[in-house]
């Protein structure tokens, strides 16, 4: 896999004004480029200067200041791509800071394309696959679990544990194959055996990464969750104090909210991505019909209910349909209305289904921390270590990954089945190679460049 | 005028996802913070390490990881404020870098006011306020020319002039102070005379000064540009041209447009805000006619208005209206609709009105260049030069400028009707102050506060 080495330049900070901008050059033309466009006190030419060090000074285009900068110099491969590369914290103005990627430009460099200088810096080896992936993550992340587990992914985290593996599975190939090659010397008698318990070993720590990746995706993108109830409970009014303003149209007229009101709340560094939805109810409005088929689509792909009961009503045919419907999912109840006189209590409904159940009054705001609690006790069991966890937070991870598995089940079958060794040898590669398209060593350049045209610019 | 040596800390950087965050400290207590939060290779604290360093490392709350940083470290006086200053070049996402700001907060920091580093830059002595305004110019210009005059006014273009005119105010003050207190030796006899000299020399470069402020505010700000003219005459297509997109509604409709629309465009370096408005007529319809008026106003207070005729129409009552409108103001003439056959021609209306005409056709975009030329031409008499001529783009230098030129004229009249000399020193020590206001150097506190606080965030 080729690369080329000119300089590209780009704007590493956003296209809004702020108080400063940078402009970031990488490649061997780095330090000739700023040489020719910076004006400092010292008559020392900038590439003649130690690297990881800072300089003030103007960029002028010939005899035009362009702007009043700060240059930072950081020499291959000690630098974020393995390049020579300057940074140019300029005023954070959109005009200057542009004006001054054109000068870089008109110098020498060429624009970058989104995600360049992390894709150098991969194929550069400064970071595997998974950690450059983390890098994007991190800019994106939204809460701390997120963060804190893109971190760790960039630390290596995913990087060591595939690492591993794979090591194991080259390991026992080698030994096959050397068997195969050198019948005399090396046997394989009684192989199959032992290779049966290191293959299952291997299956079993893939299958734990696997089972992060659902905590791993909610860890990244929030837990998906639906408030449902029958109309006029007191959804929208329990949406508006979790969210903390009047998003949702409140009355007291029943089929009210008839679109899927969506918001992204942070409950104690849990995120939760709430939809508020139309009350369930048989209707003859059509629109309202709508929007009730609506919850019900939404309430079955959700990762969380949160049913909201009128306790100030009997229950109705409508709360048995919600009943049924959430009996199989993670899910809470919230006996809302807690400020009237209540006709539902905790005790009847336990009889009907068994889910955690919290007394709230959305319009007094009371019950709401423990709600939080709850929901925080449902997903994180207690607070979560990231320090020896690995969570697979990325989605082309957990295929590879299940592909891995597969291979190493073929391998299983063949074992079993007292198969030829050269039949083990195929499944593992195989093995091996999904996991390496996880950090990156086996895959092709195309994937490559998909994967970093979705970064921003000047990353 | 004293001032805070806490530690103050802010985010740099705008708040949208991007590559690069800064998150920057300043204050005394800056290193000492970083080397509670900072971890790297090296065992050396980053407060032992050189001024002016680059260091590669971990941001850390305790165990935590938070990010992956570069920290910049730069000693008092050499840095922006004069103080000791740290910057942390995190990953520009909104939550990591806000994540970063909260961590050097828990560790001893304090949340900075928008603008605070700069007022520091400028309490320290390490710019005056005219360069300190010149930042805050910087970052929010939108052309050439509006960035290379901030940028002089930055280097000092402003501070140096209004400095020249003080020190000659000053000798002559200190001057007739000294004849005052010790008439014996020396004698201010003749001396009105050679003063009246040097303060009608004074009054020169003070108006000459005052002469560039609207040419400033047109840098700065843009040309306040209108395009007027009869209904259906292609106003609106001309704003979309310009534009470059199909901004406002054209319909062959006469009175499509009534509200004013605004935008900013670029020709070649000069910025116009050009406003599109109803076609001028008598009309019954209440909406069109508030439009109409609207129109006229705007007409009234422009630097530039575009007239656009309808060459394919003979000129009407209407069009006679805007003509006196428009009979003392600057303005181009546009003769529209030149790919249709014309029945007005420039002959016709150069009998009635003395303004540089165009042929153009809005439909098929011709004549456009020739339109920006001309602009160009009337705005800008060639290309500004930048290297020798300072422009006041600041109105509070302007007021300041106009209060010292109306002090000057009182010591000219004192002069002329010879009073005694000690009414001199009172206007002389007025118009010195009033300068001494544009650096800064006779301001309050106050004053100071408030043009800071209109600076961003993190500046």
């Amino acid at each position: 896999m080729g690369f080329k080495t000119d300089t590209i330049a780009a704007i590493s900070t956003a296209m809004t004004n702020s108080g400063i901008g940078i402009v970031r050059l990488s490649g061997e033309d780095a330090f000739s480029i700023i040489d020719k466009i910076y004006k400092g006190k010292s008559p020392k030419l900038l590439s003649e200067q130690k690297s990881h060090t800072i300089h003030y000074g103007y960029i002028m285009d010939g005899e035009q200041t362009i702007d009043e900068v700060l240059v930072l110099l950081m020499r291959g491969p000690h630098s974020y791509t393995g390049e020579d590369t300057v940074e140019i914290d300029c005023h954070g103005g959109v005009f200057v800071t542009r004006k001054i990627l054109e000068t870089v430009i008109k110098y020498g460099a060429r624009p970058a394309e989104p995600g360049e200088f992390s894709k150098r810096a991969f194929l550069n080896g400064r970071m595997d696959l998974s950690q450059a992936e983390a890098v994007i993550d991190i800019i994106s992340s939204k809460n701390d679990y997120a963060l804190q587990s893109s971190v760790n992914q960039l630390k290596g985290s995913v990087h060591n544990k595939i690492k591993e593996i794979r090591e194991v599975i080259l390991y026992h190939t080698a030994f096959i194959e050397s068997a195969l090659d050198d019948p005399e010397h090396i046997s394989v008698d009684g192989y199959g055996d032992s290779l049966l318990g290191v293959v299952k070993d291997l299956q079993q720590k893939i299958q734990c990464l696997l089972d992060t990746a659902d905590d791993g995706r909610i860890i990244k993108e929030g837990i998906k969750t639906v408030i449902v109830g029958k109309p006029n409970a007191g959804k929208s009014s329990l949406m508006n104090v979790l969210v903390g303003e009047e998003k949702a149209i409140v009355t007291e007229i029943a089929g009210t909210t008839r679109d899927v009101l969506e918001e992204n709340i942070q409950l104690q560094g849990v995120s939760l991505n709430i939809m508020d939805t139309a009350g369930i109810r048989d209707t003859s409005d059509i629109v309202e019909k709508i929007g009730v088929d609506k919850a019900k689509e939404n309430a079955e792909k959700a990762d969380l209910i949160i049913y909201v009961v009128d306790a100030s009503r009997p229950l109705d045919e409508n709360d048995h349909e919600i009943i049924e419907m959430i009996r199989d999912k993670k899910a809470v109840i919230l006996l809302n209305k807690s400020d009237l006189s209540t006709v539902v209590d905790k005790k009847a409904l336990e009889t009907l289904i068994t889910k955690p159940m919290i007394d709230i009054s959305a319009k007094e705001e009371t019950g709401i921390h423990e709600l939080e609690s709850t929901l925080k006790e449902m997903f994180y069991h207690g607070d979560i270590s990231f320090n020896d966890e690995v969570y697979i937070t990325n989605i082309r991870h957990k295929t590879a990954l299940a592909d891995a598995l597969s291979s190493l089940k073929k391998v299983e079958e063949s074992i079993e089945n007292q198969m030829p060794e050269d039949f083990f040898t195929i499944d593992l590669m195989d093995a091996y190679e999904s996991l390496g398209s996880i950090t990156g060593e086996t895959i092709g350049e195309d994937l490559v460049n998909e994967i970093f045209s979705k970064f921003c610019m000047g990353k």
